[in-house]
């Protein structure tokens, strides 16, 4: 889990800093279910990426909000008959959505453009984002660390391949560097809000010259359903790695603030494995004790190939070849 | 503002009374965004109809949040520029709707099936409804009161007109009572709980004996956008009294809760009215001192009453001809 | 596939039989995707339950919808790679939804109102439904076929048990008959429609005395990534038989539809297996030849059950006893 | 109402050209709703700024598709009784939403990302986007003409002032450009697609430094009630240029696809006033005789003003100065 501690100065405006502290000075007494794991973290800014972070705004229900939904829609007849643990892992089993749709969580993030795009495309989430036509962006860019300067993958058309190094890197890493800037400083020069002497273009049209890596922030808000559904696509493997370390600290924070739903969300969701109806009937006959083999299954090579690596063992015709 | 009192106790079961007890007692230091008015009925069920209610279950955030989404929004430049109530005036008048999505507020209801089936065409909002596959339905009926036992209205289809009286009310509520009553006794013959002589129909089969006034429950999770959007047609004189008065209640419910935003929903939402073309160019007219009727408008007649009985002033041409 | 002959004429009022009519008669000439086995069926009501029906209104798009819009996403170097079959595959495979959205259905159901109530908790539709405030409903109610009277499952909550039969059968459906006839008697009776000499109930109070086997009706129009999503839930055999009835007309009119995307839905949504992590790592040791029982996974003994059954084998320690 | 001509060959590739021929040669015979307005401009491309489009690529529903749906809501109650476009007029009049949901349109548009952006903020539609993570985006940019080069306005903090000129002009467009094509070559040389000489830089990374006036484009689908709403916001006066002329397409398109509707869009909505309770107030004192002001009034200034401007009358108090 990622540690509570106070964010890195260096990162955050001085402004911003001070609000958070004025924010976490200030408490109450509730009669609301309250998490003491989140109220420890509520404010603080988990970095992302160079420039970015996730910080909890807000958050309504916990693992027991969870359950009295779900007792209410089952009734009576659910009391002592089942400890809240066992329900919960029933509600996720059985994909009873409704229950989690009990919870909500309202995050600050600061992410670049290109990131906010894949990010805004989950529908069913409440947000506010910093909007360009009132105000001007800060001079801030998203450059990958050079570990992460992928070269696009031969084999996936959506993938990356190895990691670009050397002089190529460097140069790379000077491109995005130098580019970014200089499209800042045209955006800044076009504005012109320190230069009384000339007409500064319209934001809502100067801000057209940025660069896709520029950050932005937005608060957003989301029900544990949905971010869930978020998660199981944005914390995977085929995600981006850009967006899914974001994903990655919501993660995280989903495991302080309902760690039972977190653990069945693990065991139920992303660490189970989808079998098509071809892949269920390859299982079926390797579990037998048939012979099954890719040609007379009715996968494709690909599928074939994940399907065994998802169980972990080696494919059965290849065991045989052995 | 409706009385925080605690509920009548002939109105729940001693169950739930407990329950509620147990949930108010229960109090934790909170960072978060916290309204004394809302923590004083926390739970505490409002009565609604013969058998209803409605109670807060949970809430997030204040006026004070949407304050703080719209400052990310609109950035830098609004702070110290307008203070807090001038901001939230301007996002309602100008039907800026993202902010208000921030607050989020979750409600316990206890509502006739029929009222049930309007109100959850309302689909942005999460609800987890007591379910009759699963459990049996507690054996009460909603029996309008004498002063609601209205008849059909001969000039609006969906409208009511007089009330019925005396013997003609009192056989009709005979009959609803009689029915509600014989189709229950039949549900719970049929489904034999106490008799484990008989088989029993299976729950999801028998509940299709129960009439439509019969008492379902929920919880229904909403923000404050899509809460105003229910209020602005469920708590208009045009909605159904029996649906009215459940929208009255979470009216002064977000009294409580955001007493700014609410104030300004009253002043730009509900007391306000929408013109026509039409009723614009006519107003014009008659501002201007021209003579203006309504044959010479591009109104209908219901359209052109409708319009100066909306402004509080007789027709123009009644005016005239007076 | 069902048959798309014209409906049994007793079990439609003769003016929707003459509007059918006169909708089938209209052709025009179009540059919209078509398919012909739609145009085939298009208005006919396919039979469901004692008085439901289904019937294709509109349609907009087909296959080949799914693969252009796929085709704008991934941009120019999909084409002529993939083949339609092997890229609609691609997407159900990856759960790559926003292209399946790009197809939409317009279906008119008549249902009973109990059904409605299951079916409305999909809020990712379009519906139009009868009005019993502005309109009187038919005496119409669904009373089961004597095989799907069935008892209460002792074992699942929400489940079904053995048939009734004999004259417990009887006795039960004579209960149910009588009460929905009793109780639209009396609706009638208070609506006073056709006595001028009273004065009638307003409808909007009226309804409330009607059962829950009354049949409503509604036009329902949905993309085709939500269709998918309601048949995975309501086509499946934990869903309740009255709706499940519905779901599989759907299925069928979907096969018609779009046949490739029925025939990957079938094969990786439907005909598909969700394993847990601790199922992935039974499956694991069991492929690898290791002794596994139930005691030694963390599969809780339903789960274990469920597992082998799923995959169609007996369970590895059964195995073993035996 | 726009033109349905062609397009101008030099504003698309060929080989969309050629697939647009395709596509408008092939008919077939429907019993669906059609729209002869609609099947002249099918898929043909609307020009939008200076490389932009919309094109309908079906559509489903006429104005009569809203009416049918309408009476089954309204029961057979409303047959005959009002005609067609009464009913249509009653529904807007009345934000009876529902049945306007049962159109649907889908449109291939080509925008510029920052126009994108503010765009895909209306969630209730569908939509493909063209991946710059599996292909590469065309070498196309918004570039301003000289009449939108807008200057930032100092009364309003999203809005647009003066129109820049001569040098000051021209020295913007130089840089806009300049910072465009400056992107796009190092992106061209990050991918290095045509050098196998060097390992290109993943798409989904080198699309960060391309800016935000880049085309991108999608397939957006939505229903006509959510069009609408999309039309109110977008195609007002306070909406940004950019996007306001998509929209103006979108309205011109509308008008072809259901006229009537278009008609009392056009009367209820986009020509209407909406009043405060406030401003009710004032008009009502104003029509009455009595002396009103904007000091006595609950308005703000600006409110005051934009009341009577929104009225088209002097406002009264600067009636009587006069």
């Amino acid at each position: 889990m990622s540690d509570p501690t106070l964010p890195d100065p260096n990162r955050l405006d001085p402004a911003m800093l001070a609000e958070i502290e004025a924010l976490r000075a200030r408490t109450a007494d509730t009669r609301r279910a309250t998490v003491a794991a989140m109220e420890d973290i509520l404010h603080v800014p988990f970095p992302v990426l160079d420039h970015g972070f996730v910080r909890v705004v807000d958050y309504m229900g916990d693992d027991g909000a969870v359950v009295q939904a779900a007792r209410v829609s089952y009734g009576r007849g659910t009391r002592q008959v089942r400890e809240d643990r066992g329900l919960i892992r029933y509600l996720m089993r059985h994909r009873h959505t409704t229950p989690f749709e009990m919870c909500e969580i309202k995050v600050h993030v600061k992410l670049p453009i290109f990131v906010a795009r894949q990010w805004i495309r989950h529908r069913t989430a409440n947000v506010n984002e910093y909007s360009a036509r009132y105000s001007v962006l800060d001079k801030e860019f998203y450059i990958p660390a050079p570990e992460h300067l992928a070269a696009q993958s031969s084999a996936n058309r959506q993938g990356r391949g190895a990691v670009l190094e050397g002089a190529e890197a460097a140069a790379a890493l000077d491109l995005l560097r130098g580019d970014a800037l200089r499209c800042y400083d045209t955006y800044e020069h076009l504005l012109a809000e320190d230069d009384p002497s000339r007409q500064g273009l319209a934001r809502e049209l100067a801000r057209m010259n940025l660069t896709l890596n520029t950050y932005t922030q937005w608060y957003w808000k989301v029900d544990l359903h949905n971010l869930m559904h978020f998660l199981s696509l944005r914390a995977d493997s085929h995600a981006q790695y850009e967006i899914r370390v974001y994903a990655e600290v919501l993660l995280d924070l989903m495991a302080r603030w309902v760690p039972v739903i977190h653990e069945a969300f693990q065991d139920y969701r992303m660490g189970g494995l989808h079998l098509s109806r071809a892949g269920v009937a390859a299982v079926r006959r390797a579990l037998s004790g048939e012979a099954v083999s890719q040609a007379d299954s009715d996968l494709s090579p690909r599928e074939w190939r994940e399907l065994w690596a998802g169980l972990g063992v080696p494919a059965p015709d290849e065991t045989r070849q052995a």
